[in-house]
C-alpha cells in the first residue's frame, strides 16, 4: 500500500489552496492507494488550527487517507483527531509531543494515545530527524496493545526498529516513512510506505512493491536501486525541495511557508535524477 | 533588572484561567521587575493560537513584559507579534522555527526576524534543550545587526556564548534564562534574568543581583550558591515541577497540560529545597 | 561469509590467554568462514600494541582472518597493519583516528587509508556506537577508489548505507557488522557479516545466509526474526556479556579488562535466549 | 595557578623530540605555574606507551607538573600512571575509558580511580568535546570522596558544572581546560587554568587571573575579552591550529602526527589575533 505524504499547496500570499490540493489529489490518485493529509511533508506545525480544520472540511480525497494530528498538547491533539474523524479518515496519526518531550514517561504516551484512541482509530507517527526526540521500542510495545491504536508510521529508517516490530510480533499495521528503505522494510513486514518521493515517482515504487510481492528479489533490489539517489536526495532536501520538483512537474503546490526558503539547495543535483525517471514514465 | 518565566495557569478543565493568571502576576509583582508570558515555561506551544491572543487581551500586567511569539512559521510568528504589539509588549521574544529547522539558513533567519522586528521590537530565544536546535554565533551577530532586534535571551547556560556577545559587543540586550549561571552571566555582561526561579524564589535572585551590582562579589557567589540546588533541581523538573512548586507556595497555576503529568519525580528532592529558602522568607 | 568478531581471552590476572585464544578459534572452526582478531568485541583499543603484536605471532587462525588496526595515529595503525600483514591475515581493518577526529578532513581519511593501503590490503570499519565518529558516505566513495582498500565492515545497522554502496556499485566488499540487520545487509548487496553473534550461534547465522542464498525468503525472515532477541541483547550488552556468555558456553574467555565489569546487567534478560538456542543445537 | 597544556614536539620524521619538548619548557617556566605533560594537546593517545614512558624518563620539568595517564583500559592508565609517579609528577590526570564507555556504572568508575589512586595522587579529567562521552556530577562526587582524588581538570567549558562543584563544597582542586570561560571558572572556585593557549599568551592569562585575584573586576572582565577572540579560535583548531602558532612563535614543536594536517583551515583568521597580541607583548 503507496500513500503519498501530501504537500500543502500555499497561493502566492502563503496561505492554504484547496483547490490546488484537490487537484493533486485528483491527479495522484491513480497511482496510489491513499493519502497522508498533514503529515510533515504536510508542512502541519507550520499551519494555524483552524487551517488544517477548514480544509479537512473542504477536501474530498479520492481514496481511503490518513491524517496527521499529532501536537504538542493532548487538547491540541484531540482538536485534530475529532477534525480528521469527522472528515471520514481512516486514522489519525500522531507523534507525542516534543517540546516537552523530557517530561514525559511510558505512562504520559500511554494517556496521550489512549485519549486519542477514544475519538477514532489512530497511528503511532515516529520521526526522529523533524521531532528530534526518541520513541523507545518499549513503549512502542505498550501502546501497540492500546485499543484503537492500529499502525506506525516509522520514518526513523532504522531497520532494526521494523525487525522488533516483526520479530515481537506486535498487532500494529507498519508502514515506513523512509523511501531509501522501502524494500528492506517489506522484507521486515511493513505492509507499505507512506513517502514523499509517492508524490514524484509512485510508478516506481509501485514497481518496486510488485516485485517484491510476486517474489521478483533480484528485480524488486534493481528497482530500489534505481530509486535510491532520488530518495536519498529528496529526504536531505525536505519539503522545500519536494515542492520545488512537484512545481517542475506541474503540480500547483507553491512554495513553502516562509521563512523556508523557495529554492532548494539540492535542487541542481536532484533535477538531473528526476528527469532521468521522467523520461522513463516514472513520475506522477 | 529580573523577571519571572511565568506559568500559564489553568483551570480544573485544562483552559487558561486568565483570572489565576492576573493574580500570580500581581503578587509577584513586587519582587520583580517585569514578566515574560508565554515564555516555555509558559506552555505556549502547548496552547492554541487563539487562546494566546485573548489571553493578552484580557491580562494587565502590573509591570513592563516581553511576550513569548515564536512559532514554526513566520505567518504564525507574525500573528502572536502583532497581539504582544496590541497589548503593550515591551517586545517579542521568538525562537526560530524548529519543526523544518535544518531547512534554515543564515538568510532564513534573517528574514524572520526581520519581518518580526518591522511589527515590533523582538528579542532573540535561544533555548536548545527544548528546541533541541542551535543558534550560530554568526547568526546572532548578523541578527543584532538588524533594526528593531533589541535583545536576546540565552537559555543555554553556555557562558562562551555570553563572553562572545560581550567580547564583540554585540548591540543587544543579553538576557539569561538559565539560573545555575545567573551570576555568571552578569559578570559576562548580561543585563539581567529571565528566570522560572523567580517565580519561586525572586528576593534571593535579587540580592544575587543587588550584591553583585554593588561590589560584593563574595556575597555574590555565596548567594548564588545558596539557589544552586534549587535552581539546578527546578531546570531538571521544568514547567511540571514549577507548577507543583507554586501550588505548594499557593499560587492558582493549577497543572500543566495533559499528557504532562501533574506531578514531578523530582518533587521529594525539591520539597526540602524550598521549604529552606521559604524559612529564610526568600520565597514570593 | 560468517566471521566472529573473536573476544581477546583474558587469564585470570587480566593478561591476554594466547593459549585460550586459539582453543577459541578452534572450537568455532568448523562452524564460520574466517575470523575478526582485535576488532571491538576483542577488546583491541584496551591491549598495549606489544600485546596485540605479540599475540599475532603466537596465534595459528584456522581459517582466513582479518586484523583490527585502526589507531589514533598513523603510525599506530602502521605498526599494527605491518603485524597483520607478517601475520598472514587477508586484511586489516581499521577505523579513522576518534580522538582528533574534528581535524580530520576528506584528505586526511584519504592519507591515512592510502597509507595502510601500501602495507597491505586493509578494510574500512565504520563502528559509531563505539566511536562516536561519523564516516560519511562521499568519504566511503573516494576510499573506495584507493588501491589496497578492499572492502568495508559496517557496524552501524544503518540500512541506508548499504543501499548507497550497492546503489552506487562501490567496489568494495561489503560486510555488516550488526547482526540484528544482516538480513536486510544482504538483500542490499553485502557479502557477509563479521559478528559478535557468530562466536554463539554460528549455526543460526549460516542458516539464515543459506535460506537467504537458495532464495528462500520467507525462511530467511522467519530465521532473522528467531536471531533478533538475542543479536539486539547482545548489542546492547557488548562485550561484557558477549564474554559471560561465551563462558557460559563452555569457552575459556575470562573477562574483560578491568574497569569493565565482569557481569553484565543484561545477563538475566539474555540467558533465556541462550539457553532457548541451545537447545535447538543453534549454539557454538 | 596557569599551566600550559603543552605540545608533545615531534621530528621531521614524525617521532617525539624530547630535546625540543625540554626548550619548550625552558622557555615557558618564567610565565607559569607548572605544566601539563600528555595531555590532550599533548597528543597523548597519539603516542605509544612506550613512547609516553621514555619521555617522562627524559625530561626535566622546571616547574610542578601533572601526566596525562588516562586510557581505555586500567592496566593501560596504571602503566601511564606508575611512569607519571617515578617521574616526579603532582599527579596523574585520567578521563575514564572511551571506547566501551557505555558499560561503565558509577561503581566501574569508582574502581578506576581508586586503583589509579592507590599508585599516586590522580585528578580527574573531562573533556566531552574530545571524548564524546559524558561525567554525571553524582560520579564526580563519589569520585571527590575518594582518598587520593585530589583535583579535576573541567574543559567542558560549563559553568554549572563548576557552581555545582562550588556549591556542593567538593572536596577537590578545580581547574579549567577552557580558556573562553576562565574568568568564570575562577568566579566558582577554580584554582586556575590548565590551558592550550597559557603556551601561546601567558602573561595575558596570568593579568586576568591577578586582576581577578586582586578584586580588579572590571579589568578581569575587560583582559577575559581581549582574550576571547584568540581562545575561541584556538578551541576550534585544536592542536593543528596550536602547533602551527608556536611554530610561528619560534617554539620547535614541529606538525601533528599524522594523519593529521600540518596546518590548520582556522590559521588565517587567527594569525592576526596572535599579531595583534604579540604586539602588546602577551605573548611567550
Amino acid at each position: 500500500m503507496i500513500l503519498p505524504a501530501l504537500p500543502t499547496p500555499m497561493d502566492a500570499s502563503g496561505r492554504p489552496d484547496w483547490g490546488a490540493y484537490q487537484a493533486v489529489m485528483d491527479r495522484l490518485a491513480e497511482h496510489v492507494d491513499g493519502f497522508l493529509i498533514y503529515g510533515s511533508n504536510g508542512e502541519a506545525p507550520l499551519l494555524f488550527p483552524k487551517e488544517r480544520r477548514e480544509g479537512l472540511s473542504r477536501l474530498k480525497p479520492p481514496k481511503p487517507f490518513l491524517v496527521g494530528v499529532g501536537d504538542e498538547s493532548l487538547p491540541q491533539a484531540l482538536f485534530h483527531q475529532e477534525a480528521a474523524r469527522d472528515a471520514g479518515a481512516f486514522a489519525g496519526l500522531a507523534y507525542l509531543p516534543r517540546f516537552f518531550f523530557a517530561a514525559l514517561d511510558e505512562a504520559a504516551a500511554l494517556r496521550y494515545f489512549e485519549a486519542l484512541a477514544r475519538v477514532h482509530p489512530v497511528f503511532v507517527y515516529h520521526v526522529p530527524s523533524l521531532t528530534r526526540t526518541d520513541l523507545p521500542l518499549p513503549w512502542v510495545r505498550r501502546l501497540s496493545e492500546l485499543s484503537g491504536v492500529e499502525g506506525i508510521k516509522d520514518s526513523s529508517g532504522e531497520i532494526a526498529r521494523f525487525a522488533y516490530y516483526q520479530a515481537e510480533r506486535l498487532p500494529l499495521r507498519v508502514f515506513t516513512g523512509s523511501a531509501v528503505v522501502f524494500l528492506a522494510s517489506l522484507l521486515h513486514g511493513a505492509e507499505g510506505g507512506i513517502l514523499a518521493a509517492a508524490n514524484l515517482v509512485p510508478a516506481l515504487i509501485q514497481r518496486i512493491y510488485a516485485a517484491y510481492r510476486e517474489g521478483r528479489l533480484e528485480e524488486a533490489v534493481a528497482l530500489q536501486n534505481r530509486l535510491d539517489p532520488l530518495a536519498r536526495t529528496l529526504g536531505a532536501g525536505g519539503v522545500v525541495l519536494l515542492k520545488q520538483a512537484m512545481r517542475h512537474l506541474g503540480f500547483p503546490v507553491g512554495s513553502p511557508r516562509a521563512p523556508l526558503p523557495e529554492e532548494s539547495p539540492f535542487w541542481p543535483r536532484f533535477l538531473p535524477l528526476l528527469e532521468a525517471l521522467r523520461e522513463e514514465g516514472l513520475t506522477a
